[in-house]
């Protein structure tokens, strides 16, 4: 096989569903998951850290675009009509955009989550696009030239995406009003963080998370800054707690 | 006061806020609720029956759009910019219009359910529309006469709006799938019924809640007719149970 075809391969590391996406803008929706290996980032509650920390090595495929889609109906047989690429960071790899036309060939929507850290064309592609650039509590740094210039690219295009920023605590909730004010009109969602993402004990969990998200709706709630937002759990960590692959 | 000026007022139950939408199309949202009194249905489950049968008349206030929308600073400060008028079945009322172009000329968008049995104009300047037909549970018959009109009128206007409905049974996801199918192309949302309105102890209801929603999950992720399709629960009875006015 030549290099340049090799070069097309996409490090996948799951392919499961149909399921319910449990957050942000298409929450409830049926979709199946491709879920891509690699980061540049390394947040300090990563719930998909074995995409990034070499834990999961063993587990990545390098498949093509329509291998990806071969697996997605052996799977998901014919259940469904959308696939959300999740990582690890989707958007470190270039490649993605056969497997997105390709979808959109089929029928099937694209969703993409990514922090914003790297540009792709094919974000123009993404049918549910979310940018969520991760706030202090994660120990990363937003490059804010970045960030901009993606928002100036999909905003030039008219593109419908949304912003959401994952809160664990009070400076979380700073930064995440600061990039509210930054991206004025965007659809912006706020969604309450799992800092227990080891927790085995589903209702232990489930308590845990439920109390974090009504101490972010009622901050939300009080707050003038934060006026037209909206405020999500992740449903799936509510419902199966923190195992993977459902 | 005139007899005219008298027939522009709102029959208000509550203005309570702001907290977040619990279900549908924009689950989250920080909004402001207006509950309007009276429907022209009588659904067995139905969880605000008080708008209706006569066990909440005490509290209906005839109040006119600014008046609401005074009751709604007072209630809300600062704190919101989107407000959502809930019933009973607000399409009833035809001088909800004012209400809507008040608050809109506010910086307020407006948000509304109905289940799709009467018409008004403002329909088209409603930010956030859902049409919840209802299904067979409920006892009720739909006019699908009445709903196609509605859809055409949106359609024609190239209006975003989504259809929901609430799903206690079998039949009523065999009804679902039969809206989903007569009106291809509409975002579409199954929502979880609560088949228990009354429980008071909210971890008990909780856990029920939450098997209901499973079921519904599971059967709607197994189904080849229901493809492109929303499921979520009712986020507020999770969190609240069958409290009022949260
Ligand atoms: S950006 Fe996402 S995948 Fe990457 S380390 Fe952070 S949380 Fe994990
Ligand atoms: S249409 Fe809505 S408000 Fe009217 S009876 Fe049915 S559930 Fe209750």
């Amino acid at each position: 096989m030549s290099k340049e075809a090799l070069g097309r391969r996409i490090p996948v590391l799951e392919v499961f569903g149909p399921t319910v996406q449990g957050e942000g803008m298409v929450i409830g929706q049926k979709t199946m998951f491709v879920r891509t290996a690699g980061c540049d980032y390394s947040c300090s509650w990563c719930d998909s850290a074995f995409t990034w920390d070499g834990s999961g090595k063993q587990d990545i495929r390098m498949i093509t675009a329509s291998e990806v889609w071969e697996e997605l109906r052996q799977v998901g047989g014919s259940t469904f009509s959308h696939v959300t690429l999740s990582g690890g960071n989707p958007a470190l790899l270039p490649q993605l955009g056969e497997l997105i036309d390709l979808l959109h060939a089929e029928g099937v929507k694209v969703a993409l989550e990514t922090q914003g850290s790297r540009w792709q064309d094919w974000f123009h592609r993404i049918d549910d696009l979310t940018l969520s650039p991760k706030p202090p509590s994660s120990g990363m740094t937003t490059d804010w030239d970045v960030l901009d210039e993606i928002v100036g690219k999909l905003r030039s295009e008219g593109r419908s995406y949304s912003l959401k920023v994952v809160i664990f605590d009070e400076a979380d909730l700073r930064y995440a009003t600061s990039v509210h004010h930054r991206y004025p009109g965007v659809t912006f969602y706020l969604q309450a963080g799992n800092d227990d993402v080891k927790e085995q004990d589903s209702s232990v969990l489930l308590r845990r998370l439920m109390d974090r998200y009504l101490w972010l709706v009622d901050t939300a709630m009080s707050s003038e800054e934060l006026k037209d937002v909206r405020v999500l759990p992740q449903l799936h960590a509510w419902l199966w707690g923190n195992k993977r692959g459902v």
